[in-house]
């Protein structure tokens, strides 16, 4: 079997992290974690695309705040999300003038950007490298189904694309949490071709990565806290279970997903769960980064999932092929001083 | 200023490329540069944007032919195209099994695939990295501009999207020719709004991207055979030159451009010149980088540009942020044995 994983000897450090969110996601149980909320869905710009991009350059406003980084000290910048052409990131970092590298790995950008962040520092091609994404309820309806004012019903497997965005940056240097290593994933798809279902759609390549990650690393999951994946939801996460239970491996205790994490599924109506590349960026920059800083985590494997098709090529028959990227993150850097 | 290049102790190697290209492409003055062209603009699929996707196997299948390496020798492949959510790439690479790691450049993508499948095999965290990207005439105008059975007039600064695929691998052993550095670039926007006329909203990024690289390294225009940018055409290229000569900087005599270099101005009707992600990864990957192999060539400055903005933005008034990021290929290693 090929090896997916690479473990850092020295890990780098996540310098500071940042999230912010929509009403909806104020209003979660996760409300209190974000740096900034927004009641205005359109964040006081003219339209639902420009209000993400917003997203984008608050997230790292707020990164530069907490941080005490700025601009200049930001060698380079990974980023993208699921509008057409990855516009959310590119009109969000336009400003800043940070060299830029664009990404797409739909809601998986957030895993990915820190696999490149972490990958850029450890190797010393930037002394600090950032990683930013975002998502919007109503630009993505209006991109991927229909515009809101059509009203149409959403399907019980369906999930809300949560308005958030995450940002972080990473150096070689610095304290806790330390991203410890990585798996690459592959595109999986079983041939899922109902766009109201991308749990089902992503779980095969959830597992995919995080099986191989424990294959290759010889850990298990109990070797961590949490494995955290994003945005399978309740759909897909049962799915993700089953597939871990077939190969002999009992997740479930360990397993949490930030889908699951985000929203009250009592109190909000969000049908299966959330998605979008801000669901899990704002799940790990605002909830989980800061408890692995305090030690309150050890150790989490987070593996964030993306469905990677176009209502164009759906709308031509396609299934739906998927992807995610598993990065290990630890309060303990591992390294015997 | 803030340092945007990284040159590499070790330049990894550029074990092989392929290019693949559409009917009008075979007709350019580099038509005999292609692995293969197809007269169908379908590729034998049923759809334009199924074509693409068979475009970027198609050069990933050659790539494999003529370096005798399987899917199994790849550790991760970067790819990106201008589909929207980058479906070119995805469902072009999803029968392979390889790791992948999704990015988006716009037209800039085979720059940015090479600096990161360089980064990661220099690092170690692959030994083998492929890159790939496509673009197809048809796809890009439904999707961009026009219905091609609108039968909509094309303005003279347009360029004409090339329907293309290159793909190439690197290794961190190997022979000519030699990843020697990279330059990330910045998004620059001088307000140019005219999605017809990406050559002159793109040339700025291309002027900011290569200056850098000459003020971080010290070099200038004379230590390269040639300095290849794409795909400025000849609109663009003109505004690049005129950018350059306003520091100081002749640029002319060593200037090449992607998009002027895969037609034939007088005898094919392009208005200003190629462009797509494929125009530039097909140049690169069909015509210059077997000339640094065999030491035709000694030293190319490769500094691909992306125009980084959608419909859906443009429609709303917005102005198109650009970049491009820039590589130093080499018939040499500069490394002293």
């Amino acid at each position: 079997m090929r090896r997916q994983t690479y473990i850092f000897p020295k890990p780098p450090s996540i310098l500071g992290s940042s999230a912010v969110g929509g009403k909806l996601e104020n209003e979660g149980p996760l409300g209190r974690c974000f740096d900034k909320t927004s009641d205005d869905p359109y964040m006081t710009a003219e339209t639902f695309e420009k209000g993400e991009s917003k997203l984008q350059k608050q997230a790292l406003l707020h990164l530069f705040e907490k941080t005490g980084l700025t601009e200049q000290d930001i060698d380079v910048i990974f980023g993208g999300d699921l509008l057409n052409q990855c516009t959310g990131t590119t009109y969000g970092v336009r400003g800043f003038g940070i060299p830029f590298l664009g990404i797409y790995g739909a809601c998986s950008t957030m895993a990915e950007g820190l696999i490149m962040a972490s990958a850029f520092t450890h190797a010393g091609y930037a002394e600090c490298a950032a990683a930013v994404t975002s998502s919007h309820f109503c630009a993505a309806e209006k991109q991927y189904r229909f515009p809101l004012n059509y009203g149409g019903q959403r399907t019980p497997t369906s999930q809300w694309t949560a308005t958030a965005g995450g940002a972080l940056c990473v150096s070689a240097k610095g304290t806790a949490p330390y991203v410890r290593g990585f798996t690459v994933g592959k595109i999986e798809d079983l041939g899922v071709t109902d766009a109201a279902n991308m749990g089902a759609a992503m779980a095969p390549a959830a597992w995919s990565t995080v099986s191989a990650f424990f294959r290759d690393t010889g850990m298990s999951p109990d070797s961590f806290d949490m494995v955290l994946t994003g945005d399978l939801a309740s759909v897909g996460s049962r799915l993700f279970c089953e597939l871990a239970e077939r190969e002999g491996v009992d997740i479930s205790a360990r397993h949490n997903d930030c889908g699951k994490m985000l929203y009250d599924p009592d109190k909000q109506d969000v049908h299966a769960g959330g998605s979008g590349c801000g669901c899990c960026a704002a799940v790990l920059c605002g909830h989980i980064l800061p408890q692995l800083k305090t030690g309150r985590l050890k150790n989490v494997l987070f593996a964030a999932t993306g469905a990677l098709m176009s209502p164009t090529v759906s709308q031509q028959g396609e299934s739906i092929p998927s992807i995610s990227h598993a990065v290990w993150i630890s309060s303990e850097s591992g390294v015997k001083s």
